[in-house]
């Protein structure tokens, strides 16, 4: 969409290291993270750079990043005890510092390590001591940053270059040592001049990615999209709309945030950045109302993603898992022999789980989820993605049935997000296109 | 460790495009994905690059990746019909290929939208045909890779640099698109010379990577590690060793693994690539065992843990997720005196839960699990991290206590591969220090 203006801020490049995460065997969350961390302090993130523990190839992700101007590098990962943590030493190098032992912080490590290492009282000290002490090793005139863990982060000026934030890989100890690296000098100086941009988020839920872009191209011809930087991008199903703007354009953002709720009125859901998953919890918290499942093709995800945020226990009673047809029945009751007559991937054993979580958990809200998520099991009449969920309350319930694309994890996600959207309709009185929205017998009864 | 030799294959680097990748609102999972084909292909991912929406951005990807030599680059994302979806323009650009709208293209894309247009009836077709046009204009000579969706791929060739394969951003599509990528003209000749590269990951629980550190520096001095890239890293709380390597240092590895057994023969569980997952579905699945689950501080995450694998609806029965004590009770018949005497999270409330799971589904196996997950909730006597975990089976039981480090999120997780473990170990026989291992009144009885 329309560009920003050409420089806005200070810029920032983030290298994740480590040959795990280059090849995909651990996900990276630092990168997402440390992006956000940079967003909130104005400074504009322009590349993530993955690479293996190889020196040369650090060093040439490092080059790179210089090369295009950039203010701050922030590393994350490399600083563990292995040889191929190489992070610190390709810094030093790239900064033209000499490596130094600190033997103060080699003293401090070892006191880290020492009640550490009573969990292991097989191991040698003193061979952990020297697998540790490299960790002390640090380029001449960085500053330390103090461990979270064992491995000291740092932070690292470089002449006529950017400033190199070294941080250890595990979230963790680079969440707690981000406010000290911050908080540096060196730091501070590099992002001067930093401009606040404000990002904000637009979800809707049942439309085409298409759908959106006519709306931007209508936008733009009304009264222009200018100093707005708009992306869209599809999320477990949601469109998310995020726009990234400095503060003398607001207005022009909430002349496009009245375009989109016109024509979206009723698939636009969430305009405050908060997701379904926080609405859900709010709608029940705010209202005093409990919510149980009953899930089979999902196994539990469903409420797991209901427990992931902190104090759902003021509103999840708890859930069942019903994989089995037996476990429908015992744990849910469940006919078997409705089972036998339409089959456990059905509207109304959908039903009878969500009328089965309320009554056995005594929740005030029931979800159930049936389906097919392969890759096995799959019918004509019943092929793989085919998923079926109720939400029973006292006051009614919203029931649908539908085919989600995708694979098994696809299928189960999906799922889930759908659910959580039934929920929320439910919950706020609203139905979309699809919904089978009716007083049922088992709810009108309770 | 030892490095590989210079080159021994076609090298790739992987841009991955997309504001919502860059600042982490979607996770990506292409580069891993392609990454790992790439391996298998023989081809060295050296380089993955993520970066937003912005055309100078992703032509500076592009350049640095020309610069480093490589022969191949994968981008994935920004084909769809909106405007902030730039890829094959940019790749155009990059090639010095002018963008041509290719009629049959656009006519097919047409014919793929028909269908699913159908889903909303209000939608002007011509609108979106308008939005679509774009994703049929493509760079002069491009090799066109078929719609999966409806944004067709393409394989582009740049006069003295990498081939480039474009791909679009939803996995699904990805993944459905590559094989015919693969099949190019174009790709191959950029690939020959590429050679097999194996890679073979030992797993480890319950030590910390340090050991391996000293481990690794035993192993070079006793017979060298010649031929063989190591890295380590940590996992979901598990060690994982991971060796690239060319055929001719099989024999190298070999001697490389008798080392790590012979020192850690207690902890490595897996040489084979197996997962604990997978272990533990193989010996449920052999020995015709079913197993079931009560979770509370995990809220269903275990379950579906063990539902993540195709066909685990021969063993898994299904869970309860107890997350109120009423539910303990009323679900998992956990006796409300016992809560009251010993509070919810205790090795007590872990071994009723596990016995309750087994009881209530009717499992050969029961896993229960109580604990602080935070942020709220912790006390000095019980403080966040402090979870129970038992697994109980007529043979016996295994349960074990530990304060788990991390926030929410991690204690949850780590929690689940705890877990695991424990499973996998009272079904093989083993135990490991730290558990309590023995024949409960509850399941003797059994």
């Amino acid at each position: 969409m329309a560009a920003l203006p050409d420089r806005v801020s200070a810029r920032a490049g983030i290298v994740v290291t480590g040959t795990e995460v280059l090849t995909g065997r651990v996900t990276d969350r630092n990168g997402p993270w440390l992006s956000e961390r940079l967003r909130e302090l104005g400074v504009d993130h322009a590349y993530t750079l993955v690479v293996g523990d190889r020196r040369e190839d650090m060093d040439e992700a490092l080059r790179f990043l210089a090369g295009r101007g950039v203010d701050v590098v922030v590393t994350s990962g490399g600083l563990g005890p292995t040889a191929d943590d190489l992070t610190a030493e390709v810094v030093g190098a790239f900064a033209g510092r000499p490596m130094v032992l600190d033997d103060a912080l080699e003293e401090r490590i070892a006191e880290i390590l020492r009640p550490l290492l009573s969990r292991w009282p097989d191991l040698d000290p003193e061979a952990i001591r020297v697998s540790n002490r490299k960790q002390a090793v640090v380029p001449e005139g960085a500053t330390i940053l103090e461990p979270v863990g064992t491995a000291p982060g740092l932070v690292v000026p470089v002449d006529g270059g950017p400033t190199i934030v070294v941080l250890p890989g595990p979230p963790r100890e680079l969440h707690a040592m981000w406010p000290a690296a911050v908080a540096t000098e060196a730091f501070r100086a590099a992002v001067t001049g930093a401009v606040e941009l404000r990002q904000e988020m637009l979800r809707l839920f049942g439309i085409p990615e298409s759908e959106i872009a006519e709306t931007l191209r209508l936008a733009e011809d009304a009264h222009g999209l200018e100093g707005l930087e708009i992306t869209t991008c599809l999320r477990r199903g949601e469109v998310e709309v995020v726009t990234r703007f400095s503060p003398a354009a607001a207005e022009v953002y909430q002349r496009f945030v009245e375009t989109v709720r016109a024509r979206h009125a009723d698939t636009l859901f969430s305009d405050d950045g908060r997701t379904v998953d926080e609405q859900v919890a709010d709608e029940l918290r705010s209202r005093g109302l409990t919510i149980a499942t009953a899930e089979s093709c999902t196994g539990g995800l469903l409420a797991a993603r209901l427990t992931e945020l902190a104090g759902s226990s003021d509103y999840v009673l708890g859930g069942l898992v019903v994989y089995a047809n037996e476990a429908k029945t015992a744990l849910a009751g469940v006919d078997p022999a409705l089972i036998e007559r339409v089959g456990a991937v059905s509207i109304e054993v959908a039903e009878a789980l969500a009328d089965g979580a309320r009554a056995r958990l005594g929740a005030d809200v029931g979800v159930g989820i049936t389906g097919v998520a392969g890759p096995g099991g799959g019918t004509e009449a019943k092929p793989v993605g085919l998923v079926c969920i109720s939400v029973a309350a006292a006051g009614g319930r919203l029931t649908r049935s539908m085919n989600l694309p995708g694979g098994r994890a696809d299928v189960r996600d999906r799922s889930t997000t759908v659910a959580m959207h039934l929920v929320r309709r439910l919950l706020v009185g609203e139905t979309a296109p699809g919904d089978d929205a009716r007083t049922s017998a088992a709810s009108g009864a309770a």
